[in-house]
């Protein structure tokens, strides 16, 4: 990694913490193992960290024997019930988009592996359930996982009267400052511009990310776009809003440096996803060019292989998703591995439903979190209420719940709606 | 790549072939590129290939509007049959294990894209799909999608009278020499190899496949039982006996080179996933260490990702499941990619049904397939014929079906059991 770009990340990322929480040892790069002309990576710190367990179980002194997990619908929202033996109920809300067509999967493949387990186990039971179900690996079966996953958090919350980011972390981050995120592609930049001050002005957020490029190697549409669009936010909003750009693959290596030169011209804190998910040597490329720190992960399944991204130094920024990458102690683990490594950890979010309340309580435990995350708000759909929390923005801040679990009443008549989902 | 690695696997893996078909060009390691410590791999050649077309769209000169795609099940046996606008039928039998799971998938994302499509633009319509599709890479995509491939495969076969080899390649093996596969644990070495004769006389192969290791980092059990039997299977069968051993991804890259070395003592020819699948600077370790040829790629769903483990040569031998990873066309994408690095494709058969007769049809048409490919059989459940094979191993040599498409006939009673699923 380079000084500079290390230096740069200290400076504008994280503002918002102390750099001494943050051991920003060297970074590795390929060491002199192997041929000259083949090094090897050296994955042995990171190894010793996904030996870490991330779950407390020393909060809880006797079993808890998950009796009944239930898959419930109603109008295509998807409720994960589960029940431990003393009759405690822990809930969680499936992925809006994709959980529909996981159904099968969680009925068949999860349901039954943890029924009748102590959920204290949960970690080693996970380890399990990869090893029954490792072919699949993908949002196939860490969606599913991470929607029994949210539910026995919630469950081992409410037994032991603590926050979901208690129960996986320390509290880093009881208030959250969110970004607010433009998803439009295919209109001009002065139309982006205008939905993005709407935006801007609804959440009150103090950063922004927004769309450049046309999405997995597709090209920008209007032509031009992008850079106009960089030009317009930043004129328009001054120095001191903090901006994000996400190409989605958007790029080739020379166009995604070409285009990250303008970002840079124009002071982004982070460029995510510059060539398509799965090109990690470009990937690496890409940031090796650049001073701006680079963002990904979010497709990324595979514990193992994030170990490469970060350390051949082709991430500055990790961001596995809550849902896709099969729910926070897996996601914790990256965090962990990004830290020692001196990177930040900003979680993708993915869903509508409760999608961004699993993301506040993820980030309230790490203590690598950027400076601002996402926040497209929860689903307007869901009858929900908190005594700890707002569930919403306050002026760019969002109160993360305090607990038991999730830390929120879904009201029991919608819950009463929802239909068993039968094998 | 080191010159002996290569040597040998021109001596004893490409046997049956015109080595002059293999462009054994220098193999690629990493460039002068980038940073001294962080040289960048070239994928430029890798890429060039990638743009290649691989269905041959010149066999048609209309229009063949697919009409029709049905999902239908009989006692959890799957079909796909599609109808084109013309009355001409293709049919296809889903993954045994896994289609279940992925019905869904299949009906929501699948079958819509596809309706009304021109079936000539297969091609461009994968790609299309995926960009449509991507987030959910894996098997839960690429089964459904391989499912519906398969069916064009065998409507557009039947439409230009060509087996489905031809509309993809050139028919390069009409006979395929099979190897047998054992795929006992947890048993001793010495009952292990009662089960193996069982099956080498029953099949007649040549070439044997067995397990080491525990699979996915558990422990030998027997302890020492790959060992042991990897010595009683050598002496059994002499030096004329072709081996490969498959350790499902049991080691750490020290155990895995311990392990290797025994086989290279035993003169096995392959050696299939030492370590994990998702370590992918692993393998490359070992493939390092070894001279014993590395086979692997079966877990890997990404044709961008295929570009590392051969340009960085962490496998000789790729191994590409045809269900797994989506279909012929992008399998043969990996074959080619393999072939300009002198590297062989032995395609992984994960499935029953009528698995094995889609990679026998798509072992017909590689350049540089390896000299013997799994073969478990075909599902004894399916009333199907051929006549031009025997559907079976003569002699450890299987025929492949001439065609047109698939080349067999279902029991026109066994298809009417079935039923359509509906979304």
């Amino acid at each position: 990694m380079k000084g500079n770009r290390r230096k740069f990340i200290k400076n504008t990322l994280l503002g918002g913490i102390a750099t001494s929480a943050l051991p920003l040892t060297s970074c590795g790069t390929y060491d002199e193992k192997g041929d000259s002309k083949n090094p090897h990576l050296d994955f042995s710190r990171l190894n010793e960290i996904l030996k870490q367990p991330v779950f407390k179980k020393e909060f809880f002194s006797k079993p808890v024997i998950i009796k009944s997990i239930e898959l419930l619908n109603f109008n295509e929202n998807y409720l994960c019930r589960i029940r431990s033996e003393d009759g405690v109920e822990g809930i969680s809300v499936g992925h809006p988009f994709q959980q529909k067509y996981l159904n099968s999967l969680f009925i068949n493949r999860v349901q039954p592996f943890f029924i009748g387990k102590d959920a204290r186990d949960l970690e080693s039971l996970m380890e399990n359930f990869y090893f029954s179900n490792y072919k699949l690996q993908g949002l196939a079966i860490w969606i599913p996982f991470a929607t029994l996953e949210f539910a026995i958090l919630d469950l081992m919350g409410k037994i032991s009267n603590k926050s979901i980011g208690q129960l996986i972390g320390t509290i880093h981050n009881p208030k959250v400052s969110i970004y607010t995120a433009n998803g439009d592609r295919d209109i001009s930049a002065e139309e982006t511009l205008e939905r993005i001050e709407k935006e801007v002005e609804e959440s009150q957020a103090k950063a922004i990310k927004y769309k450049v490029g046309g999405r997995m190697r597709r090209k920008d549409n209007p032509v031009g776009r992008s850079e106009k669009l960089t030009q317009l936010i930043r004129k328009k909003y001054g120095s001191q809003m903090v901006l994000y750009a996400d190409s989605n693959g958007s790029y080739t290596v020379d166009e995604a440096i070409s285009i990250g030169k303008v970002l840079e011209d124009y002071k982004l804190d982070f460029y995510e996803e510059p060539v398509p998910f799965d090109e990690y040597e470009e990937t690496r490329q890409v940031s090796q060019a650049l001073q701006i720190p680079i963002a990904g992960g979010e497709q990324e399944p595979s514990l193992r292989q994030f170990r490469w991204l970060i350390a051949s130094d082709a991430l500055q920024i990790v961001q596995p998703d809550q849902f896709y990458f099969g729910g926070m102690i897996r996601s914790m683990k990256v965090a962990r591995m990004a830290e020692i490594y001196g990177k930040v950890c900003t979680p993708h979010m993915s869903a509508g439903g409760l999608g961004n309340l699993y993301v506040m309580h993820f980030v309230s435990a790490i203590p690598n979190a950027g400076p601002y995350h996402e926040f497209k708000g929860l689903s307007k759909d869901l009858p929900i209420v908190s005594s700890t929390s707002s569930l919403a923005s306050e002026n760019g801040v969002f109160n993360v719940p305090i607990g038991p679990g999730l830390g929120i009443e879904i009201d029991p008549d919608y819950i009463k709606k929802h239909q068993l989902i039968k094998a």
